[in-house]
């Protein structure tokens, strides 16, 4: 609850580089504007920031007679930022440059022996070295890893269920192998806070990010700030209920959003279709009888969500694939105009809708941002069902609602949020030092 | 998404006043400790808040040898805070002091005529002056007052269903006809800023607090400050699904949180299990067939949960009488142990906590807090099924979850809410006075 001033210069430099990567090179009137701080302020912080060497001088604006007026730009030399998606079968590291470009990227798979904590924390060292090294002439400014699990961001890791992790300094351990500072969060906060930092969200105070994959989660930002909750564990969206008594999840109870909208619960859809089963859409769909029998869980939990996010080497293992494999049918049999395809994503685009109406309906949020790679394969078509189902089944309010978006993050939304932490890490101790 | 330096010192203004109202009278170092801010801090906020009229010096701490410490009180008659509860068919006033003690009280009934805008602004002022003049001595600083509906905050009531209301701008109206600072919001942000300045919620971040009444909805606290949303509607937790298909709802929808745990849905309750048809728990209640049959919906609306709070001088109009009579009659039978009423009454707290786990799963937060007039009359019986039915359906999260409390607070949360508002209006104009 402590508010200082300092946070407030962080808070508004985060502001002034968030628009200056966006609308990079741009004049300090054209930031004030996009920003709504003062000039006097935006001209301060520039200062600032060109003394960290994160914005350089890049000439003069065209004007109509005027005064020129200075332009802005993004120092692409002036430091990287490593974001790092560890989850349970692979690691992932993406090295940025301070426009949030990729520089270089590493993949690698971990097996059940790299749980061992000491063990994990040389592999991620050795990769984020690896991957820093694909890209020279660029100072690391900092690195951002993200966990599955119960991450306590001052220092480790207090709960991982599929190590049997509790109380782990993660932080520490990466800290003796790795001279750069470590920040480390999960994987939904990665996700708002990328698409703070440079997707739909930016220049949003309130804004949901549903990551759909084979997990499904929703990060929240309000005021702007990731919503972290007591336990930095908030966003379980997918273990909320959608329907009683309803699907069997993963987690042991029944009806999740997550059994309807994850990638296995789709596939499942598909293959009751394919096999003359046609499941009931969300108005037909019985609670506690005649609903599916008991699938098997994915074998993979959160981390398959990823694994095909990023550089794409995954080593394939199954199950995994084979939810990738049928979620692509799927998407060329939408792109086809293919009847059974259309019509399960027709189905899950509505689940989708009516799950959202609720969190709109409770937390009346200016966006929603479909985000993960279920979304990005099969948001064309999910996205209209989807605003449908949303219309129909929130809370009315005067004027249009939310807008319903795709995240236009075009990288692993985890690593660029990793990275960002690192970003906003770098500038909150160079407020420090000038404090 | 402007950050200054002056909500910042606001925003600590208001944590130093709350502390003091918490612990009057109290040293510097006990604020220092309680807030977690610096004593030198402390010193200064305290130092203008002594400036502005609402702490005094209160003689000094017995010490153990040392130097004795001066103690800080809450000034009783530095100024007075009025709080306006305004619904369909009453408005009711309540006059605090600084210690947010309750001066004086006013209560009026509403007719339709009165729903008239420049009607209205009239019943209230004369409602306000009324109140406040039984209150003598102490300076108005100002006026607090909530309205059903969409409330702009800046303006006026953007739109209120019950009077067709679009685009009224209710507080130029009040500010013609009172000499005080208006400040205008919705009854669900007061009941949350009255759990931070007095109740449960004070020094938490993230605080859920669940009104029960006639209608349902949440307060959300974030980052210790009310959760608003983009059109300052967040919190209509009242209508969102429970059951798919289930009973039809006052809202057109079927299945809402409110026609379960609303006053009208607990009594229906009652009286089909009177009736010798005991409606099934939320494990039986079967969605889409089976359920009730349509029931009327409460005339009453929003407004009927409060009237009740106050001073009690409601006049009786039918319905919502018979809500108020049959949770008294409800409550009593609890007391003496009556098994159809306990079993009503556990039933409703197991929908509560299933309810409540989904909002705890996605928002994590510290504490739940139950307020409302139904809270009140049935809290002690519902809170243990609640408790149980909360820890069995909520993720599980390393540690013990979220506290599920009563509310502490002693007099209608609207009313003290909507004080509130005034008194950090006044925190805030004094922050831009010295600025």
């Amino acid at each position: 609850m402590r508010h200082t001033s300092r946070d407030i210069r962080t808070a508004n430099r985060y502001q002034v580089l968030r628009q200056a990567i966006a609308d990079s090179p741009v004049s300090r009137p054209g930031l004030a504007r996009e920003t709504g701080l003062s000039l006097a302020t935006v001209a301060t912080l520039a200062g600032e920031l060109v003394e960290l060497g994160m914005l350089v001088e890049a000439g003069f604006e065209e004007s109509g007679g005027g005064r020129p007026r200075g332009l802005l730009a993004v120092n692409p030399s002036g430091g990287a930022l490593v974001g790092v998606d560890v989850a349970e079968t692979y690691l992932h590291v993406e090295v940025f440059d301070l426009a949030l470009r990729v520089l270089a990227r590493g993949h690698e798979t971990l097996g059940p022996a790299d749980g061992a904590p000491e063990r994990l924390a040389q592999r991620i060292a050795g990769a984020v070295l690896g991957a820093a090294g694909r890209a020279p002439g660029h100072r690391v400014l900092g690195v951002g890893v993200t966990m599955p699990g119960l991450v306590d961001r001052e220092g480790g890791v207090s709960f991982a269920a599929n190590w049997g992790w509790r109380g782990v300094p993660l932080r520490e351990l990466l800290a003796e192998r790795l001279p750069h500072p470590i920040y480390l969060d999960n994987p939904m906060r990665a996700c708002v806070v990328a698409e703070l930092w440079a997707g739909a969200a930016r220049g949003r105070e309130d804004a949901l990010v549903i990551n759909l994959g084979t997990g499904v989660g929703a990060g929240l930002a309000f005021g702007g700030r990731p919503h972290r909750g007591a336990t930095n564990s908030a966003g379980e969206w997918g273990h909320t209920t959608l329907l009683p008594h309803g699907r069997p999840c993963r987690c042991g109870r029944r009806g999740c959003v997550e059994a309807y909208l994850g990638a296995p619960g789709i596939v499942h859809r598909l293959r009751r279709s394919g096999d003359g089963r046609p499941e009931r859409g969300p108005a037909g769909e019985q609670a506690g009888a005649g609903g599916p029998g008991p699938e098997h869980p994915p074998p993979g939990g959160e981390e398959a969500d990823r694994r095909h996010e990023g550089a794409g080497s995954a080593a394939g293992d199954g199950p995994q694939e084979d939810q990738t494999a049928a979620i692509g049918a799927l998407a060329r049999g939408c792109a086809a105009g293919e009847p059974t395809a259309r019509e399960v994503v027709r189905e899950t685009g509505e689940l989708l809708g009516t799950a959202l109406a609720d969190l709109v309906t409770l937390l009346d949020p200016e966006v929603v941002v479909l985000t993960g790679w279920v979304a990005r394969r099969l948001g064309t078509w999910l996205l209209p069902p989807a605003r449908a189902a949303l219309g129909r089944h929130a809370l009315r309010r005067p004027g249009t609602g939310p807008e319903l978006v795709l995240s236009p993050v075009r990288t692993n939304p985890v690593c660029l949020g990793a990275a960002t932490f690192a970003l906003e890490g770098a500038l909150a101790a160079g407020g420090r030092k000038d404090a």
